[in-house]
C-alpha cells in the first residue's frame, strides 16, 4: 500500500526557496539579538501538562496536542478522561517554557538572564490559508531586571532587527496595562470588568469611538461608561494624544511614577538611529492575561495585522517558584514575516553563487580526482558546487538546473574536445 | 500550587554555553553543506502514524510518542487500542519524512535532489546518561541520481564538515551491502538468514574472530559457515584486506560492478585534501534494514563509538510513490560531537567580545540617548553589549558578570566622577 504523502493535515512541509529566506531571516535574528546580550536557548517541545493547563495561555489551553501516555501508565479500559491518557502535550508557546526554564536552572543562569528563543510551537487551530498548526515564534525575554532598561532593550533589540531586515518607518505602540486599569477607573469600571473594557477598547482603530461605544452597550456596561470614555478620548480630537495630557487629564487616576516609566522607555528608545517611531498609544491592550506593566506592539503600514509585540509579566515566574521576579518579553511574528518577505518578492543579500559541474558517467579516476580539486577551490572561494552525473539529455537537463537558480554549468568530458 | 519545574522525562533544557557551541555547530553544518549544493529543508515535527509504522524504522517504531486524537474523532469509551486513540506521532528519525516531503513535493524539487535537514527527533527510549528522549539528528540525501557521485559527495561534503570542526585523521569505513550478501553466499547462508549473520559479524571488531564464530554457533548457524567465514578472513592474516584481494577470494560471489564501483568512490571520495582516511571494511553492516548498496560509517580515534554514518537505500521513494527513485544519504551524530566537544572544552573561533554596560538608575534621557549610541556603535564593531541596571551592591554583581564570561564592564553615573 503507498504511504501518505501529504504532511499532518494543518502542517506544512517548507520548500528550498521558503527555507532559504527562513535560514537567512533566522540568522540575522541570531546575529542581531546577540550583538545586544540576548543568549539562545532551547527547551522540548514536549511539556507537562500541568504546566501548559495552568491558565498562562488563554484560549490556547484549548489548541494542545496531547501525547498519549506509555506503557504501564496507558491504561485504555479504565480511561475516563483525556487527563486519564495523557500527562504532556506540545507546547503552545515559548514563555510558559522560558518561565519553567528559568525556574529549573536559575542557579546557573545570568542575572538578569537575556534569553532568545526560535523555535516551532503548536496549535490544533482550524486550519486556514496562511496559518498552520506548527509554526515558528521568536522570543527574547529580560528575565531578573526590574527598571525599564528591560523594555528599552527589548525594543531598541527588536526595531534594530526590523531595520536590518528592510522594514522601514514602522510603527511601534507602547502603552502600560495599569494606564488602561487607570482609565477604567477613571470611566467608573470595576477590576472584575475591565478585561471585559480592554478587548472591546482594543477595537478602537477598526470600529471607531462609536463602535467602540455601542459593543460597550451590547456587553452590558452602564451608559456611563461609555459616555466617560467617550468625553475622555474627544479631549484628544480624534488624533492620539501626547502621553502628557493623557495623564493630565487623567489625573489622580494615574500613578505618576507609571507616568514618568513610560515616558523614560520612549525617550530611551526613540533615541538610537533606527527608521521607526515609538508612540504612546492608550487603546493598545495586548492579548495576554499575564502582562502587568509596559505592553508594545509592532504595526507595518501596509501589512495590516500587528508584527509582533511583548510587555511586562512580573507575576508568571512566581507560578513556579513561589518567589517573585522581574520579567519582559519580545516576540517577533516570524511567520507573518516571512509571508511579508516571500510577498514581496524579498532578494536575499550576498546570496553564493551557484554552480553546477556536469560530469561524463565512468570518469576515469585521476580526471576526477581534479575535478574534485576544483570544486573544492570554489567552495572555498564561496560558492555552491554540486557534482552531477551528465544526463543523456544535457539540454533538458542544463535547462532545468538554470530554472532551478544555477548560475553557472561547466561540462567535464571523459574526451575532452580538442 | 507550584508548577512543575523539571523537564518532561528524558527531555533536557539546553543552557547557554552548550546552546551557543550548537548554534555554532549548526552554522557550520549549513555553511559547509551548502557549498557541496545541499539545500536546506524543513518537515513537520508530527507525522502520520500510518508512515512512522512503516516497517522502516525498525525498533524505533516501538519508540514513537503517539498523539491524541482530538474533538469528534477522539472516542475514549469505544477505544480499545492505541491506534483508537491516536493517528499520529512524534517522528523518530529524519529519513522517512524526507521520503515522504520527496513524495509530496517532487515536482517542484530540483533533480538530483539534495537535502539537509537539521532538527529534533523523538524517541521514547529508557532515558540514561548522555541519552535523551528528543534530539538533534542532521542528514544529507541526495535523491534522484544513481550514479556514485552521489557517494562521492556525500563523503566528502562530511568529512570535509569533520575537518572544519577540528577532528582530524578519523577514518571513514565503507563496504556495500551486496558484497555483505555474496559473502554470506559464499558462507551457504541462505537469504532469509544473512540480516542475522551481518548483526553478528557487525561484532567482529569487538569480540574477535572467535567471539564471532561462537555467536554463529549461538544463534544456530551450522559450523560449515563459520569455518567457512573463518578461513575467507584468516586470508586477510587478521588486517582489513584490500577490497581487490576481497573481490578474488569471493571470485563468483562477487559482481565485478559492485566492486569497481566501490573502487570508484574510495579512489574520488579520497582525493580532497582532507586530513582522514577512507578504507574498505568487509565487517560494515550499519543497522538500518533499508540500506542497498554502498553504506559507509565514520570512526573518529579515541571516540569509540560511531560519530554517523549512513549509505544508498533506493527502494524507499517506491514506498510512497510506486515509482523506483535512486537515494543515498549520511547522518553526521550531531549529538554525540556535541558532547565531544563539550568534554574536550572546545574554544568556539572568533567569538565575539562581551561587554556590560552597568547604568545607574534613573539616569537622565540625554545622558541615557548617548549611552545607547555607544552601545549602537560597539554592537556594530561586532561585540555583544548589554546595558543592565547598576546593583546597589555592584562589587558582586560585577564578579557575576566576569563569572559568565562578560569580558569588559563599563560604568555609568548620573554624576560623573569629575
Amino acid at each position: 500500500m503507498p504511504l501518505v504523502k501529504k504532511p499532518i493535515n494543518g502542517m506544512k512541509d517548507i520548500l528550498p526557496p521558503e527555507m532559504r529566506l527562513r535560514d537567512y531571516l533566522i540568522s540575522l535574528v541570531k546575529e542581531t539579538y546577540r550583538s545586544f546580550g540576548f543568549t539562545p536557548i532551547e527547551t522540548p517541545v514536549m511539556e507537562s501538562l500541568d504546566n501548559l493547563l495552568s491558565k498562562q495561555g488563554g484560549d490556547n489551553e484549548k489548541l494542545i496536542f496531547k501525547v498519549l501516555k506509555r506503557g504501564e501508565k496507558l491504561r485504555i479500559n479504565e480511561a475516563q478522561t483525556e487527563e486519564d491518557l495523557s500527562d504532556s502535550g506540545l507546547r503552545y508557546d515559548l514563555t510558559v517554557p522560558l518561565v519553567r526554564y528559568y525556574s529549573n536552572n536559575e542557579a546557573e543562569l545570568p542575572k538578569p538572564f537575556k534569553a532568545l528563543q526560535i523555535g516551532p510551537v503548536f496549535r490544533a487551530d482550524r486550519p486556514q490559508r496562511g496559518r498552520f498548526r506548527q509554526f515558528y515564534q521568536c522570543d527574547i525575554d529580560i528575565i531578573g531586571e526590574a527598571g525599564n532598561l528591560a523594555e528599552t532593550e527589548l525594543i531598541l533589540a527588536t526595531c534594530t532587527l526590523l531595520n536590518k531586515i528592510g522594514f522601514k518607518g514602522f510603527k511601534v505602540k507602547i502603552n502600560d496595562r495599569r494606564l488602561l486599569t487607570a482609565t477604567a477607573d477613571y470611566c467608573g469600571v470595576s477590576r472584575e470588568c475591565c478585561g471585559q473594557m480592554f478587548v472591546i477598547m482594543d477595537k478602537l482603530d477598526k470600529i471607531g469611538m462609536d463602535g467602540v461605544c455601542r459593543e460597550l452597550c451590547e456587553a452590558g456596561f452602564e451608559a456611563s461608561v461609555s459616555e466617560k470614555l467617550q468625553a475622555f478620548f474627544a479631549a484628544f480630537e480624534g488624533g492620539k494624544p501626547s502621553l502628557d495630557l493623557f495623564a493630565e487629564l487623567l489625573g489622580n487616576y494615574a500613578d505618576p511614577e507609571i507616568v514618568t516609566n513610560l515616558k523614560s522607555i520612549i525617550a530611551a528608545a526613540s533615541s538610537a538611529d533606527g527608521a521607526y517611531d515609538l508612540v504612546f498609544d492608550p487603546t493598545l491592550v495586548r492579548g495576554m492575561g499575564y502582562y502587568t506593566g509596559p505592553v508594545f506592539e509592532i504595526e507595518i503600514a501596509d501589512f495590516g495585522a500587528s508584527c509582533g509585540g511583548g510587555g511586562r509579566y512580573d507575576g508568571m515566574v512566581e507560578k513556579f517558584t513561589g518567589r517573585s521576579v522581574p520579567a519582559c518579553g519580545f516576540s517577533i511574528g516570524f511567520e507573518r514575516i516571512i509571508t511579508i518577505l516571500l510577498e514581496q518578492g524579498f532578494k536575499i543579500p550576498d546570496e553564493r553563487r551557484r554552480v553546477a559541474f556536469l560530469i561524463e558517467k565512468n570518469m576515469p579516476g585521476e580526471r576526477m580526482a581534479q575535478i574534485i580539486s576544483e570544486a573544492g577551490e570554489l567552495r572555498r572561494e564561496g560558492c555552491e558546487v554540486s557534482l552531477l552525473t551528465m544526463a543523456k539529455n544535457k539540454k533538458f537537463q542544463k535547462s532545468q538546473l538554470e530554472a532551478d537558480g544555477i548560475e553557472e554549468i561547466k561540462e567535464y568530458f571523459i574526451n575532452p574536445i580538442q
